[in-house]
């Protein structure tokens, strides 16, 4: 019988422990939170696992696959604690949303016994990186969203291949990039924004003129300033785990409120309205499109699934980055 | 009995129509729209009006106020023609959000005889700036929310309290400042809003990396978004029409970015919590504030209508602008 432990009992942790049981794929799901109370809302009241474990030895020994949900500041530390424990061949996966640094420390901190995949689910119902505490965890949380898997170069099929397993296990759509890539790509849709929010009412709201003004804010400020309603505390944690994609999409922003300046400033009326067309069309066509499923990806992902379990990997799936993975796992 | 004339039969001029004869205070309200269709719309649908007119002359003749509700591009053009047309006394006022250039053109276009008052008035379920030609007008749009009145310096003590009283018919809460200090909030919390979300959409979907990444773009890019939601060109004519406020505040929006930026290039944990927690309380100050109504604002209110009545002015009243206003009239 599979064993998969989880810890961090978080919405997401007991989400996906919620969704794992649902699915009834044999697997007995183990939890573990420093948080004993956490432990026994998720056995007694979430029902999000089928078991709790005496310490982190006996929680992680036999499993098949540890998934590790804990705030992006408890992450390397977990690491490090885990990496005597681990059977020779256990998976480690993780759900930070950020990328680049938790790759970089499991390659530092855990040995060639285990294969590091590091995983960040999407929600299509809830903002999982500032979700609080007291949100409800749920069994359908990551349906139908995106979920990034990006294996360490030294993962092998198998680890990869049950990452895959999970992620549909629970609902979500497997995409595959890597961590650099993902890492930008997430600076510009998600912490970007707060950037941008945080800023526009640090602008507006510490001067002298708030107190009269705020009364005439309404929906525009309310929707751009939404953001930051999230706490602050994971909010900081987030920019700062995401600091170097971040920083270049800062600079890119600043360049654009540069040139509508300038086109507002000049009266270039004609070139105004393009931009803001353009923009409106961006945004239409995205939010049209959202949620709408990704029929190229299920195929690119059936044919990817198809060539793990053949060990013949092609060229043409993923990209080069996992291509090349899956072609050095096998010169090896 | 009194006629109240409204030129412009949008959201807004139906709006005010249906709130005007819902108050049933003894006016007639006659409608004028180039537009026959709208006429005959307001008429017999939205019951918004109690007659049309054969051309805008009649239509404003012996009308003791008239309401100006048309797109802010039509506005100079409807000042100009309606100047010979009206009779002595009449009052005069507007809807536009942007109020320094539509005051400018009053003071330039419509002489001593008549006195122009400007209004802006705000709805808490509908973004009037943007709303579109097929939203539907209803006699609680304004209910609870802000009215900001700005009469010229010319205008009589009389056309103030009209506009007070239109206000208050519709449900609104008059408020009062000067036109280049109402300019200026507005462009903070509206049109500077708009320019954050237009560069955020111009700085990430125009790269080639758009199409990958938005498939991860979810409720943060969403929410920062949605002012590019609304109708481009009426977008590009609101941005314009208060263009000198609005590049004062893209100024100081670059500063509270760079500001962010450097918190985060320097690693500056600390001081980054600082914004974001400030932010975050600002914003939430704001939002439970929002719709609770100005208990204080109120009291002013009833104050000043009871000088406007007894044209008693005082010092303590509304700040220094209104009462000098008063004064000034009083001293004629």
């Amino acid at each position: 019988m599979n064993k998969i432990t989880i810890i961090g009992l978080n919405v997401i942790g007991n989400s996906i422990g919620m969704a794992l049981r649902r699915a009834n794929n044999g697997s007995q799901v183990v939890g573990f939170d420093p948080d004993r109370q956490r432990e026994d809302l998720a056995l007694r009241k979430h029902l999000s696992i089928d078991a709790t474990a005496p310490d982190l030895q006996s929680a992680v020994q036999g499993a098949q696959l540890v998934i590790i949900s804990t705030p992006p500041s408890a992450a390397r530390e977990v690491l490090a604690t885990l990496e005597p424990l681990l059977d020779d061949g256990t998976t480690v996966t993780d759900t930070l949303s950020s990328k680049e640094q938790v790759m970089a420390w499991a390659g530092e901190l855990l040995g060639s016994r285990v294969s590091f995949v590091g995983g960040h689910p999407f929600s299509q119902t809830l903002d999982l990186e500032t979700a609080s505490e007291s949100a409800a965890p749920s069994a359908d949380l990551f349906k139908g969203a995106p979920y990034c898997i990006m294996p360490s170069p030294g993962a092998h099929n198998h680890a990869l291949s049950q990452v895959i397993q999970l992620a549909e296990a629970i609902g979500a759509q497997p995409r595959f990039m890597d961590a650099r890539e993902h890492d930008s790509f997430v600076a510009a849709v998600s912490h970007l924004p707060t950037i941008a929010s945080a800023a526009l009412l640090h602008a507006t709201t510490t001067g002298p003129a708030w107190l009269d003004m705020s009364g005439l804010a309404h929906e525009q400020f309310r929707n751009v300033t939404e953001p930051l309603s999230a706490d602050p505390t994971a909010l900081r944690d987030i920019l700062l785990s995401n600091r170097a994609a971040l920083l270049r999409w800062i600079d890119q922003y600043l360049i654009s409120i540069q040139e509508m300046r300038d086109l507002l400033a000049g009266d270039h009326s004609e070139e105004l309205l393009t931009e803001l067309q353009d923009a409106h069309e961006a945004r239409a066509t995205w939010a049209a499109d959202e949620g709408s499923g990704d029929q190229a990806g299920d195929k690119l992902r059936a044919e990817l699934k198809q060539a793990i379990n053949d060990s013949r990997p092609s060229r043409n799936l993923m990209g080069t980055y996992l291509t090349e993975q899956l072609f050095r796992r096998k010169e090896k």
